[in-house]
């Protein structure tokens, strides 16, 4: 049985670091909501968040269907998926290590998106316009460099890298292979590229290691053809990562 | 080797939702930025925090260092001392879904504190106000009533609480039997009743299976002892849920 991912068929959001495991991993799997089979669709992932018979309803998607399992929370979903995608190290101290880079990770991207709602999500941004441009310049100011500088840090300090940057091989966040935390900072960084594309300009030249590892994530053989097929959506201005020019200072 | 816990020490903020746990388990834990002796301190968490000798820093406390291994992240500290404690079943399915619940939690922490910092976390909260303002309404007419219903749907939906509410037995968010989980919610539900009195005594109301569950961690031998102890240090309006009245409507 194929993976069943169920997020929302129209942007990239939360659903896009499952997405991009998977992809790296060359898994099978069914992007259930973006379906046109009959079992698929938005009746689909609405029935697990809806329905009385769901004994383990997911809070929100993005969630993962395995058999009877059903995991919500992308930071659960990459824990849990890391070991049968070999995606993460096997051992536990490394494990724990990668699960607490995504969910720093995790935390970013809910202080990207409140950029621009930093009041309410049920609002537009129309509605939230003149908050939203008093939060982006403290993100680009305090939040964008303190998370981007913690990054590097930890790609610095991974005994592995040691030498690499210089000679342009590949670089990890942890241990001497790739795991679903590089595929997720990948992510993270091209979203910030895109909403943010002169801060992130200054930005990204101050951790060359980020740097580093966004260009070579881009590189991965399935991830590269995975990101130029018609599976993966374009930004755009209903996802996390939004480019509104005025909130790029 | 007691565990050693790293947190802020003069507020409950995140490392209360490990102090419980710790706590309800009767484990043997350092405070240690409030510990007075030598090696304690807010040196010793600095330390973790900004050495380059650190290999794996924490991006923010809190964090538990338990031998050679650094955990930060609240979500992932439980999920390593979970079964270490006794408190979390050993079967994978339910120490995923507990661990979802525990992130679900997370996200609501976060929402909690930006009722009162939603344009940055760098400025006071008067320099915020009439931004809190706008996303307090919000949050005490959308996010607290969605959020509280979907803990009351875990746990009606639990099959070993049928019946146990009316009842007046003990009630578990997974399972028949307590969890971190039911910790965290017990601190969840106490912190929003001390930032947000009003409110909360309305939405209560809607969520019996909550409530029940938030008296009864309260009556937990151990947990009871621990919140008449000194070492459970108050609720003020330096922490994470603060009472600003003009916030709670």
């Amino acid at each position: 049985m194929p993976y069943q991912l169920h997020y929302w068929p129209g942007i990239q959001g939360r659903g896009e670091f499952v997405r991009l495991a998977l992809e790296a991993a060359g898994a099978a799997y069914l992007d259930v909501a973006r379906g046109a089979d009959d079992e698929q669709g938005m009746a689909a992932m609405a029935h697990y968040l809806q329905d009385a018979s769901v004994a383990r309803p997911p809070f929100a998607c993005p969630f993962l269907v395995d058999g009877k399992l059903v995991i919500a929370q992308t930071a659960a979903i990459l824990l849990y998926l890391g070991p049968k995608l070999g995606l993460v190290s096997k051992n536990e101290a490394d494990r724990l290590w990668t699960h607490q880079i995504q969910l720093t990770i995790a935390d970013m991207v809910v202080e990207a998106h409140d950029t621009h709602h930093p009041i309410a999500a049920s609002l537009y941004y129309e509605d939230q316009r003149a908050e939203a441009l008093r939060r982006a310049a403290d993100f680009r100011a305090t939040r964008l460099p303190r998370f981007l500088q913690w990054f590097e840090t930890v790609l610095a300090r991974n005994p592995p890298n040691a030498g690499r940057l210089g000679a342009g091989k590949a670089l990890h966040l942890v241990g001497a292979r790739l795991s679903y935390a590089d595929l997720s900072l990948f992510q993270l960084i091209e979203g910030l590229r895109y909403a943010l594309p002169k801060a992130m300009r200054q930005q990204l030249r101050r951790v060359p290691h980020v740097a580093a590892l966004h260009a070579q994530v881009a590189r991965h053989k399935r991830v590269a053809a995975y990101l130029a097929s018609e599976r993966r959506l374009a930004f755009n201005e209903q996802g996390i990562f939004r480019r509104y020019p005025e909130l790029d200072g």
